[in-house]
């Protein structure tokens, strides 16, 4: 067996999306006991949008990040336990807490050009004694000089590891491996990948990932994660094992917790609509699908025209606005069309 | 753009697995009148195991391939008609049949390693004025060179497309890469390949078959097919339109469809349970799934663990008493491993 990745298991996390945050702390409690079996590096639970994510805005959880983590943190003995914050939802008050109950990895996630308002809180994690993990989403809309240079203002903060996310599941498996691979040219710290679903790429992506030197893999049992679904836990291992890549993690015991203790709870299972493949196709981060349906509603063009519009203008947040926009042209571009005929 | 890609729809066909063979007629012939419009090569339907595949042995279907045959060719008319036997279910008997209600594509499918079986269909068909394609499943348990001269003999029998079939969802990228590049390089006809799902690399499999110089790739509207399913039609025309690479299908069509048409008449949506997963990591044929279950359970060994051991074996069939032989070995092991502590 060769080099060993460590994988991170966000099904209590990610998986919180596909629930609309409503895990009982009792459910995570159970299921985190279960996933601390198998091998897996650390264990990411709490709202989907991490600590102080409940609220109006992102959707209220089933309970406080505090009845979460109380719950949660003592089951976890063989793994370890990871938070995840986006700066501004989660503060310094989120940061004590994670610290207060044990946490390991303080992950702090950004939009990829937007890494420095991260600085701060990657800042404080390590001086309450975390390792600072930071997240970048978006990388897939600006050059991979860009990439690394923002992986590099990571690095110089602190983080002890720099990952990608993929969070519309929009990159093919060689723009993951050339960016990983420009990553790893670039920074001294370990790399991480986490992929989504849309073009049934995650498994896919990940393993580029891994071949390019990522170290660090996020996956969820089942796939069981926000939008398209992530890199399932369960066969991302059987892929490393058939790659002759040492992960630590139990297959067997990996497939039989996913089939006894996460399947009853999940609604359904994990599909990739055709909501879904249109995002990924146009790499269209999914807060616009709701803004892009409104818009094409309103100005009767269709809703896929507005989101392949907004991936080809690289936008990296959910702003109505622009779905309005985008909607306003195409429909003044249809009108034209219509009387020149 | 660059090349074409052909693109066989099999939501018919191998999705009529994932309906035990249970498509009425009438649902047939809507489903085949809307997969038409997409822009698809050629739609095949019946049986799940083709044409001659209704009997005790494969499950009976809701009606006969004449029946099926009569509702589905008057609708097609923008794509072609495809059928697929397995020589000794199929015999001339259904080629005539086929060549009366006029298909375009006759598909022989046999193991690899006895693709000499289909010499005498791959005549007839041609002979019919039918296009012979020969579809060969589990070449990832013989080695390249094998892998091309058994293409090789099925060019000399004249196929006019030969496909590689992987059939447990089996194969890497690399490897798919690997075989399909070979065999481009050894025969003068086009290529084709047919991907599972089973580690959720279909859709990377099929990519990597189109970057070999494959040209013919199967899908199934949402992966609807046997087993782990499918490549799904909508997420692999999307990759493709990514690559810059021309399928002629449609998107926006191909999803509305599989939405409108398809989705209610899915059992549920398609799911990768831990058994498939099982399959395709250890390269074990769907057809040993069962008798690995009955022999795990009359030996008391973990059914996983025969798998494994069939797939180290390189079985391309699902025989009874391969799964008792080593279920049999297995327990033994287990009794001389307690026995000596």
């Amino acid at each position: 067996m060769g080099k060993k990745i460590k994988i991170f298991d966000l099904t209590l996390r990610d998986g919180s999306h596909a629930k609309s945050h409503q895990y009982t702390p009792e459910q995570m409690a159970t299921l985190a006991g279960q996933i601390d079996k198998i091998g897996v590096e650390a264990i990411e639970f709490g709202h989907g949008n991490g600590l102080g994510g409940s609220s109006l805005q992102y959707g209220f959880a089933a309970a406080s990040d505090r009845d979460y983590i109380e719950a949660v943190s003592p089951v976890i003995k063989n793994s370890n336990m990871s938070i995840i914050i986006l700066p501004g939802v989660g503060t310094r008050h989120e940061l004590n807490l994670a610290k207060e109950f044990g946490a390991k990895y303080a992950r702090i996630c950004t939009q990829i050009s937007e890494v420095d308002i991260g600085e701060q809180h990657i800042k404080m994690a390590k001086k309450l004694g975390l390792i600072p993990i930071s997240v970048l989403p978006c990388a897939s809309v600006i050059p991979v000089e860009e990439t690394v240079r923002y992986a590099q203002m990571a690095e110089s903060y602190g983080a002890e590891v720099v990952y990608l996310l993929d969070g519309g599941g929009y990159q093919l498996p060689e723009q993951t491996f050339e960016r990983i691979s420009a990553m790893k040219k670039a920074i001294d710290v370990p790399v991480g990948f986490h992929g989504h679903n849309n073009l049934q790429l995650a498994v896919a992506n990940s393993k580029a990932a891994v071949e390019a030197g990522a170290e660090y893999i996020d996956c969820c049992l089942k796939g069981f994660g926000a939008g398209a679904g992530n890199c399932p836990t369960e066969i991302f291992v059987a892929v490393l094992g058939r790659m002759g890549i040492e992960s630590g993690v139990n297959l067997y015991q990996t497939m039989d917790i996913g089939d006894q203790y996460l399947r009853p709870l999940m609604p359904r299972a994990m599909e990739i609509d055709s909501d879904r493949i249109m995002l990924g196709y146009a790499g269209c981060y999914s807060s616009f699908l709701l803004f892009a349906q409104r818009a094409g509603e309103k100005y009767q063009v269709d809703p896929r025209d507005i989101i392949k519009e907004i991936g080809k203008r690289e936008c990296t947040e959910g702003q109505e606005n622009i779905c309005i926009e985008v909607a306003y042209d195409l429909a003044k571009e249809k009108l034209a069309k219509q009387t020149s005929i």
